[in-house]
């Protein structure tokens, strides 16, 4: 086997130096490189494996970090990070204090712009292109985006003003036809014409409409062709877009063929591209499992339920009831304003719509659920996936800060389930005619309760719910974090003295309840995987100034930071919420 | 005079009575009453004026209530209110217990979406359409959308999701090349193209491309035209998009011709057009211009300082700037999520961008806040105009929701001026060199200093402000709500017991201040213009739990419910936190 390139490439000023010849064998071995180390560290793979050649393309043409180049969601990015100084950390991609799994400014001068959701790059990039004009700096501003980020809101509104500006700025569009899940909506379709057709009349296209100078689209797996390109788009002033087709897992079979499963695989097989046998245990469901199966149950009984996702059909599990009910079911594309507002309309026509969001990306939403539901009081139904810290992905999408953005929302109803029970109970319930929109927050991952299909409860509203006896202290909590509550109760000695609740409802809360807390114990402890500034700390803290009482009150939760990443249980300790640490803090109030 | 058609007009049914040759006549008397009213009773009258013909051409065709219109924002609605049973309490529009200035569901079934802010009407009335379709049901939906609304991010996600449905949805471009500013972006150059092309070009255009059934651009004042063509549309099945061009404020010539003026301009001769003359005293400034004569002067100094408006450009008196310094300054239309992230990639590449948003309308960029800026710490300064009780604009539009929602989030600063000099002290601070995002929210209306234009002074970040001595209770409170107190301090008995504070910043809280007014005073009132749940007096009961501090603390502020429309003062009222309430709220702990 011939010498590699890749092993004396640290930086893109390396990959500079090779003649144009050479790069076909980088991008070989770039992609192995990548194949090998994700194989057994995971991570997302499918996404990084399609832009080898263009991040290969991109670094020898434009002079990075001076020229700035701005990813778009960093799924791709992994590439980009090999290339730009982190090749012998990569292995450390996505652990506690290892390298994140998306750009990131301060890990990097190359990671010009911190991103992870979707369509940002297109306004970042063209913010800094129109900071360099202003300050009369002559560098490119580059932003790689996918054909379902771009789909999004935010990037229409970043194309609709770039359009009008003379900035140096240049938009690759990276067109594989897929997100996570497949692309959707019209403008997808449009792309799908533009590739195929190429005729005249779909040479005078959307984006040319919008006043940029229009190429492409061109094979993204062409070096040549790549180089070229970007080379004579460099001589062109002012707002530029460039087409370019890839195919997402390029270069390995399976991920190729099947795109969704490979987005991020777990670990597989380097050489044979096989996923890894999974344990053959029983394990509890994955949360996501207990919304997507039993919406379809619910739904096989009541034909006026709905389903949203904007882009999360596989992550949000509502590909089961888009299998039993296609009708029924909305995968909207990355737009979860328009999910929201579009469940709002439905729900004034009788519809009972299930709009399922990651927490963190329901940031995206937040003025829809106030201004189109929460005002008009419409019964939608918000399933608010991730909820809470998860892990890997880090900073960037954590649902933490949901009970505190919500909780201040009037009308709004906030449940958090403990377990799988709960949540399907809480479903049930929620399809029951509820008079007030409702968002229910659960985690990221599997549960604790392996015979999770019981009969359908009704569970009341505003109840919350009593676990534990005790003399002394009560902690309150909501949510799963109520399994580590559980834990620490079992181990500490002045078990006797504390009680436990779990109060289900960070709004209404369960003031009754309180009531009977707040006169039979001296101390309490709230705790949450939420923000404390503002979350269900602070409310309980509220109940105690309207009621007048003066116990002793602990806040446990996500401190005022920013969480990176790391396993749910490494950050767990980071914040306090450990078992442990949930010990030491009965311990210090006894 | 002839006999008017329009007082034996209550409902739709009855302007369908009319032949079509009796609505130019209709048309006339309806805009006359309009402005009759508007122009003692004030409100939106531009936009209303625009749309008189589409009003009656819309519901003189289409079967309303049963076929359900979805009117975009709602400051065009006046028209159809009249036409839908409200003429008789157009008097009362945006007063206490009077009808709203924009469209509600609860108060008419002819209002099927509740509106106010922009771009939401083609997902809600998409939803209608798609719930209607599964339902069997035969019915038309209609969104009627202007040209600044449309270029929203938002309403490119229904259009998206509208172009691979059936669903028998109309989308209305109701085109006058103006929002309350003109309209901004290459979105509105395109159109702007096909109405004075025409050609062949252009005949494939974006919306198409988007799968629409595209007819116009059309004339909207020529009633014949408008109902010929709607008749056509009706009997074409999926989503269809007319282009209809109006002109805002038609019929009046000064409204015609001042259009941005005329938007909502006040008080005004009825026959002759003219305003009514202001009266002529020295009043304090607006806290907009404040802001708006303040950066102008901040800029002259530091050239890195841009400003940046999603289309506020005369109502966030940003347009100062924009005379003085164009290439600096950004309207970039109604897109707060570009806006926010554009501040951000601006602030990577050393430029001090002030992002001045309303507080109601940063809602739409609430992730971009924490995704794009607070997470990666960069020091954009948010100017949150029109936060709190903003009047008579009701419910979608009151800033009291900006506390809550921004103070869980880390790295970010906020503060609350009391007065013009602070508004003013603080935006010099934020160009110094601040190390974080800063929010500074401040309130819609004038001030109370009239020799406001006072030396630059820096403030200490994190550093609260002393106001008045004594001895058993403090008030602390934040923002301009500070007036009412000091009223109410001035009426009061036991005003030697009461001492008052103005804590500044939300975030960071000044701990030391806090510790001090804790040891002295037994008793604590917080109170603030923003929801109690969450909000400032919420951080100032986290910070009595962290220190085991159990003064009693009464919390004023917006309670938990939305506060509908009626002048600032009528609103302090009901919310509690008028000069009065606070008084009694004071004597019932003392």
């Amino acid at each position: 086997m011939s010498e590699k390139l890749l092993d004396h490439i640290d930086f893109p000023a390396d990959v500079r130096a090779l003649s144009t010849q050479q790069l076909p064998k980088l991008a070989d071995e770039l992609r192995r490189f990548i194949i090998d180390i994700v194989a057994t560290k995971e991570g997302h793979l499918g996404a990084s494996l399609g832009v080898v050649e263009l991040t290969i393309a991109l670094h020898y043409v434009f002079n990075t970090p001076n020229d700035l180049l701005v990813w778009d969601v960093g799924h791709q990015a992994y590439g980009h990070k090999i290339l730009t100084g982190r090749k012998e950390r990569f292995h450390t991609n996505r652990q506690l204090n290892g390298i994140s799994g998306f750009p990131k400014r301060n890990e990097s001068e190359y990671d010009t712009f911190g991103v992870g959701h979707s369509s940002t790059s297109i306004s970042a990039a063209l913010g800094m292109a129109i900071a360099s004009q202003l300050q009369n700096i002559d560098k490119h501003h580059i932003a790689v985006i996918g054909d379902a980020s771009i789909a999004s809101g935010m990037a229409f509104e970043a194309l609709n003003h770039a359009g009008v500006t003379n900035a140096n700025l240049l938009v690759i569009l990276n067109d594989n036809a897929i997100g996570i899940d497949p692309a959707v909506g019209a403008l997808k379709e449009y792309f799908t014409r533009v590739k195929s057709s190429r005729n005249d009349v779909e040479q005078h296209n959307i984006i040319e409409a919008l006043n940029f100078d229009y190429s492409g689209p061109i094979n993204g797996h062409n070096l040549e062709e790549l180089i070229t390109e970007l080379n004579r788009l460099k001589e062109i002033k002012g707002p530029k877009f460039l087409h370019v087709t890839t195919v997402k897992g390029k270069g390995l079979k399976q991920a190729e063929e099947d795109q969704v499963k490979y987005h991020a695989p777990g670990k597989f097989d380097k050489d044979s591209g096989d996923l890894l046998p999974k344990p053959n245990v029983v394990q509890p469901p994955k949360y996501q499992d207990v919304f997507g199966k039993t919406i379809v149950e619910l739904a096989e009984k009541n034909n006026r339920i709905v389903g949203i996702t904007p882009a999360m059909l596989t992550g949000s599990s509502l590909k089961f009831m888009m299998e039993q009910f296609p009708s029924r079911t909305f995968d909207v594309g990355i737009a979860e304003q328009h999910a929201v507002t579009l469940a709002a309309g439905m729900a004034t026509q009788g519809l009972i719509p299930f709009c399922n969001i990651y927490s963190t990306f329901l940031q995206r939403a937040y003025d829809q659920i106030i201004h189109d539901v929460a005002i008009q009081n419409l019964p939608v139904i918000f399933c608010l996936d991730r909820a809470g810290l998860v892990g890997q992905d880090g900073a960037t999408h954590h649902g933490v800060f949901d009970i505190a953005y919500l909780r201040c929302i009037p009308n709004l109803i906030i449940f958090a389930p403990r377990d799988e029970i709960e949540l399907r109970n809480i479903l049930y319930t929620a399809q029951l005619e509820l008079e007030h929109p409702i968002a229910i927050r659960y985690p990221r991952g599997r549960g604790i309760t392996i015979n999770w299909q019981q009969p359908f409860e009704k569970i009341e509203i505003g109840k919350g719910a009593y676990l534990k006896d005790g003399n002394k202290l009560a902690v309150l909590s909501i949510g799963t974090i109520a399994k580590n509550v559980s834990e620490a109760l079992k181990l500490i000695s002045e078990n006797n003295e504390v009680a436990h609740y779990d109060l289900r409802f960070v709004k209404p809360l369960d003031e009754s309840l309180l009531h009977n807390i707040f006169q039979k114990f001296e101390h309490i402890i709230t705790i949450e995987d939420g923000t404390v500034k503002g979350g269900f700390g602070s409310a309980i803290l509220e109940f105690a100034s309207d009621n007048n009482y003066n116990n002793t009150i602990k806040l446990l939760g996500i401190p005022d930071e920013f969480i990176h990443h790391g396993t749910v249980d490494e950050l767990h300790k980071i914040c306090g919420i450990d078992v442990e640490s949930i010990q030491q803090a009965i311990k210090n109030i006894l």
